[in-house]
């Protein structure tokens, strides 16, 4: 299903190559302020353009089609849409055919016995992640400006010095390859008490939602698989006042489910863009062997620089739906 | 709240020093054999006793009280309870006081104003577990016999050579300390097609799944982080043949949230247990100043150790929901 | 699904005869003061015994389980159990070969091929309805003393004088026969502004749950189908002061889905007891032919009087949930 | 919350006043052959023009914007947008100073604090039900052609004989009234078996729909109120025969909560149109005092000519929902 949330609903639907792509966010509480500019920062930030993103331009201006009266929130649903102008009618017959590795092309097609779009990864298009970042920006909204957000690109191709991340892109790039890398969130000024123990654990909601973004492979809080290598000792955070507040922040802000009032600290590990330009060898399913494949057009090299802030985005709505069931 | 799952539901409840813990199980098929001897397999490894684990010995005997007739599911709810029999009325004002560090004690008095149980951590016990296994065991008579679960502890306290295991769980239990561990669960012979993009995708499932187990805080489907050190070139998987076999699993068996036929591996930080026999200094809130905790009773050096079959059972939960829904 | 609720959930499970009937309720804030006896004014309001009701006599005792401490709720699943005692183990088969005509025993074989327990009906029993009253009760307690219910049979038969209720219920008795009737519910106190337009009106939640109470053929809020007779200028209810009072409450304390702050009004339609003294006559899958049917054992003779407080209770855990939303 | 259904979910938006109204449909099985003029027809149902009706011509295209490939559904939600072309921007202060009787103008205002947006009724507006239309027809597409609709209005301002309907609409009209009416549904070809005891009964998902249709104050199933007063071998269904049919159908095709395989008979009264051309006497929040309220425009005289359309939709909505679960 294209939609998440009790108290914070997202809906999402669109195709690489229909119409338009779209969102609409339910349970929006009434009368926040609330314009189109207010989402183009964050949009911004996950257009192609950077190094090592796509040079495709597209319209990812954010019409909002219900919702809003007089610039606020009405407590019905608000609704984006964004229209899909960057659009080719062509062969996708091949694509069927030849479906490229670690993309979904064969699944999909398994999955709705050759029904699915396959235009440009259909349903399963990065484009259908404006309607997440949309949905980030509202979801910020709701948790008002006690909540700040810093998103990093911490390690790219294995390396954590950022200084080196354009040289090890380039390289990448010169070998019509692609490199992965790991995104990390911070979020202050998160109240004690979000989240419950079990199934509707803070990390587990932000977890579902992490790993609905395209390429995630991995998600971890606080220390994460680091303090499966520590001792009690090393990795319990001590309370240090009357407040809650930790000598430490091993556990990134949750505990038993539950945050307490420290940093959310949240990594997510991004595998390379799985479209690279080398020829790469895969079946062809209409020929019945394997063949070379070549994968035309440009690709981003390094996804995880768009994929930040769709990250961020989704660990906003996670905290809204947290906050809105508090 | 505490149940989840929209085809195959599962809720739980109960505290530690409670009357009882419970599971019922929703959505069913009528007509699987079924017996309570069938979960004494799997609620055996969950039990203390082995090396790194508790002393405490309790009934973890499973009493159906609804869903069989004549050993046979009805398709009606399927009700399971543990009955609490180590149990001990004792002075536990002292831990509502002084809260344990990296437990939720703290935060459940904050979330509830005071009112939660605190006797042996209440609602946040590792004895809900209990649960999740039986419900595990249900998981795996939906998914068949042609799906097979291999599920091992492949790291403690860093260590990967699992011959060490025991001698690092011993130097850590003479420390008075505790070590964390990561578990990796391998599940062969799932069809393809189950999971779907986004919100919905098996990683997704999984993992809100494997982050409701007290104590995971990283989870990771095939390379995981290590795929974000990688090039696309030696992540891709390339398909190989007409029934859509891969020459390698980077991915874990899922691609765009799509499962694709290959084994779904999956690993779990277990982080260290948070109860340590050795002095803590943390915060006495009666007191109102920093003083030195002990924390008395027994505790699992390598909580680990008992979490791998939690983790498994988790597991098999998420499939059995992706199955019924596929 | 034997679930409902999003912010007030409650689970259900058992079968006549099986060990034991339950109910488990989540959502419930911390800190409201219960204890087992609150629960066994409307418990008794639902028993057997009164003029057209069964001589079975059980125990009826609600045995809480867990989600207390301290006589208050905790915040976590409040577990509420009830033992079975008169069961008598016997031989169904007859009853699966001679299906009850309009009781659930075909169609519940059919459904679930076989596998269903047939004993007393099973999992549809109306025994299951001990969990509904135990959940409402701790729906009122939400609600709290400002919310008042009035709930009362006020037709059987189609008679509508009460007084000759007793005599009706004598009559049908005599023939071995069955009555209907219409139980009104009456809440006062209700807030302005619960419910939303569309899926989840406020009409919307309550008449789910209404239909879920065994025997109920039909609901109306306010006039009602009388409405549906009327012209607009005699069932309009005009706003009288600053509060939002009307002159009138035809809509039954609903307007476009949201409560208005007037009572709130219900009536639902309770078919007659399907199981009747007299002999029917209906098909024999067995025998593969129709054939006279006599149902044994004492069965109610008017099912509207235990259903009052059933109705009464699925109305308050609709209008908790309600309340705990807004 | 703007959405219902877990396996046909459905999720509506938009107002009167604003841009669009939409609908997106997620769940629907892969292979559909779909278009958009599949949908002219119960659109058309749903027109205004016909006696009865207002005159506001609008444009009622459905436009299909994702979800759609080569005239094939693909499983990927199914998203219809109505554009709205006869919106008016116009001085809505006084409605909001001066709420209409029997609408939802004053508790929405109360509930969103004013933020709601008040034109022509806002997201309360039956414009909404455009979406519900465009889903049952998808709805009827999953049903299959064994599935027939026979939806009727069987009864205007208390008259049964429907060749007095056209005369009584109009004394209305002449009156400056409106007048209320009763739908019946009948859907024949339906399979035993679909819905469940309790929560998820038949009856309760399709009430559940029923009352999210504006102007909806009852329903009722089978003989509803009548059974009420019956005896229960007046109102039990015989089985004839080894396919479970029934010598009568007094349930309505549902017994226990699940269908049996009898023609569904559900009915619907509908309030009379709350906007009457007649003055009417109400409070005036801005001056404080009750004062007299002539409501402008053309309105419809007997919205339950339009409403019957919508019924059927939302009934072939839970059936899908049902046929999707078994």
């Amino acid at each position: 299903m294209n939609s998440w949330g009790d108290k914070f609903r997202v809906t999402i639907w669109g195709e690489s190559h229909g119409t338009q792509v779209g969102v609409s966010i339910d349970g929006v509480p009434a009368g926040i302020a609330l314009q189109e500019e207010d989402f183009l920062s964050d949009l911004g930030r996950r257009k192609a353009g950077g190094a090592g993103t796509t040079t495709r331009t597209e319209s990812d201006y954010p019409h909002i089609v219900s919702g809003i009266y007089e610039g606020h929130t009405t407590g019905a649903p608000l609704t984006i849409v964004f229209e899909n102008e960057n659009t080719r009618s062509g062969d996708y017959r091949n694509l069927v055919a030849h479906p490229r590795p670690s993309h979904a092309d064969w699944v999909a097609q398994r999955k709705w016995n050759g029904y699915n779009d396959p235009r440009g990864g259909g349903h399963f298009s990065g484009r259908l992640t404006l309607g997440l970042v949309a949905a980030g920006v509202v979801a910020k909204k709701i948790l008002g400006d006690e909540i700040t957000f810093s998103t990093n690109i911490i390690e790219i191709g294995g390396e954590q010095d950022s200084q080196k991340f354009e040289q090890i892109i380039e390289q990448a790039r010169m070998a019509q390859d692609s490199v992965g890398g790991v995104v990390e969130c911070r979020a202050t000024g998160i109240e004690v008490g979000w989240g419950e123990p079990f199934f509707d654990s803070a990390e587990s909601l932000i977890a579902h939602l992490m790993f609905s973004v395209p390429a995630v492979k991995g998600v971890e809080f606080g220390d994460g698989f680091a303090s499966s290598r520590m001792r009690g000792s090393q990795n319990n955070d001590m309370i240090i006042d009357s407040e809650g507040h930790t000598s430490t922040n091993h556990a990134g802000g949750i505990v038993g489910g539950i945050t307490n009032g420290s940093d959310l600290i949240v990594r997510a590990a991004i595998k390379p863009t799985a479209s690279i330009s080398q020829e790469q060898v895969t079946f062809n399913f209409e020929h019945g062997q394997v063949e070379p494949l070549v994968i035309k057009g440009r690709h981003d090299v390094c996804i995880a620089l768009r994929a930040a802030v769709v990250v961020e985005a989704v660990i906003a709505m996670a905290l809204a739906e947290l906050k809105l069931r508090a």
